[in-house]
């Protein structure tokens, strides 16, 4: 990909300020809000969505509509896509590749790392400028610097976006692998179902005793703190690929597992999800591992 | 129980300053802890163990070693113990019970809500202060405010003697039912385990692809704090039994979840967990419930 345009970047600012042009493409809700945000913070914004009337919102609000998509790729260096699938946006911008060149294309549609690779060749294959992202956060989210936009694949082109790109949400740089905002994208929605999981479970259970979920909740995003502070101490364990136990055996926590079963047992709550924690960690305990944390279990997923 | 002396229980400090007498009962790791936390404090600290040699890097450090749980119990107000299971602290307390009459006895032993309210009935038959308490931290984390004690059986109890109890680590006061404590234990250490297991998950998978677990976690860690915010809002749901989807149904994320399940498929991931949640979804989504929000899972949850 080619990076000779950074600074004409800045060109074409409108009267509005400082502020740069940006292009969204695909106005489904996320994209919506993308462009939303832009135009709160001031950015000549040109949309394009394939039925125009998703437009019209948009529209009113300051926004230029783009009649084609080579006239909304014409209209900025900085253009973001969000349509459906990745081959929606490569049906969408291979015709306009050649009007690509030289600018700067941010990906946030949903995929697979292997499609995000595929898209930072094709667009390298052009000279486009590439950036592969993932939203961390449903389209009300989209403007909130608390939550974070993972980017990956170009980290020159993010630290020239910058600007622009802060005003969707936190940028995070994930590095030159235009596969990690993907990869990143889809393991932190698996840890977000399973923190669901183990609440509702744990809500399940105190719900029994008459305990109200917001009393609980209240109780366990406090608790998530600590946990995340075993994560913390974990990583390092995977990274170094040892698992000192210290005071939180693998052998203690398969006795312990024992008493939340047993509650929930009694609560008439569905375990499948702890049960399949206790088989994890007894695999651990039997093979040999019961005075080790609870890192080790990374060798079972690992298969 | 009785409440009557809840005034002189700061009559017998000692000369080394304003901090009120404890007793801790059981040193184990725990329990070891526990005395040290209040010994670093300031506080008067007398100190049993069935097997008196636990005691002595205690006494070295300034406690007094009882000898005789009789004489444990009569040097403090407030009697701390935690040994190995319930049946262990009825054993210990149940010849001395007429020696606690008056006093308060808070019991960090881990068990169950069953067990921790017949404890209850037990010390309100004797006249005896009962809390039961949930530690939830490890031995190496007491003492930091940062951390949660929940205590649950008697909030005027934890009023009076609020001010020793900090020195273990913040203590929260979940309400006269004594079972609550075991019982919020129990659903956050499940939480807890859930959040392992879907860490260790992503973990793995972007590992496959060669990223550090440091730095995932460090990503995921923040991601938390986004997850946190949705569970405060669906515990709202929970309560009002209404889920609505809005921006995150779970026919949106029943789709979504594929994606990690093909991205982890091929990595050689284990896929046991997300599998797990992608069954749960399906069932409410077959149900009807496709544009409710995740929290409708509770009810599956509740079986």
């Amino acid at each position: 990909m080619t990076t000779t345009n950074t600074h004409s970047n800045h060109g074409n600012h409108s009267n509005a300020g400082d502020k740069q042009n940006v292009t969204v493409i695909g106005l489904g809700r996320m994209g919506t809000a993308l462009a939303a945000a832009f135009l709160d913070a001031g950015h000549p914004t040109t949309v394009f969505n394939r039925s125009p009337g998703k437009a019209e919102p948009l529209v009113a609000r300051g926004a230029r509509r783009a009649a084609t998509v080579a006239e909304a790729v014409a209209a900025s260096e900085l253009v973001v896509v969000c349509v459906l699938d990745y081959p929606a946006v490569r049906a969408l911008l291979d015709p306009v590749a050649a009007a690509l060149r030289g600018k700067t294309l941010v990906n946030l549609t949903s995929g697979s790392p292997e499609q995000a690779r595929a898209e930072a060749e094709w667009a390298a294959g052009h000279g486009i400028g590439y950036l592969d992202g993932g939203v961390m956060t449903t389209p009300p989210g989209i403007g909130d610097s608390a939550n974070m936009i993972l980017y990956a694949g170009a980290p020159e082109l993010l630290a020239t976006h910058r600007p622009a790109l802060a005003v969707l949400g936190d940028p995070v740089d994930l590095g030159p692998d235009a596969g990690l905002a993907s990869l990143y994208d889809a393991g932190l929605l698996g840890l977000m179902w399973s923190v669901f999981g183990g609440w509702l479970h744990a809500t399940a259970l105190t719900g029994a005793d008459g305990v109200r979920a917001e009393d609980f909740t209240a109780i366990a995003v406090r608790w998530l703190r600590t946990v995340a502070w075993f994560l913390t101490s974990y990583a390092g364990q995977i990274d170094a690929g040892e698992y000192p136990g210290d005071d939180a055996t693998l052998d203690i926590q398969a006795v312990a597992i024992g008493h939340l079963l047993h509650a929930a047992e009694a609560r008439g709550v569905d375990n499948r999800l702890p049960e399949l924690h206790l088989a994890m960690m007894k695999d651990a305990v039997a093979a040999g591992h019961g005075a080790d944390s609870y890192a080790r279990i990374i060798e079972a997923f690992r298969k």
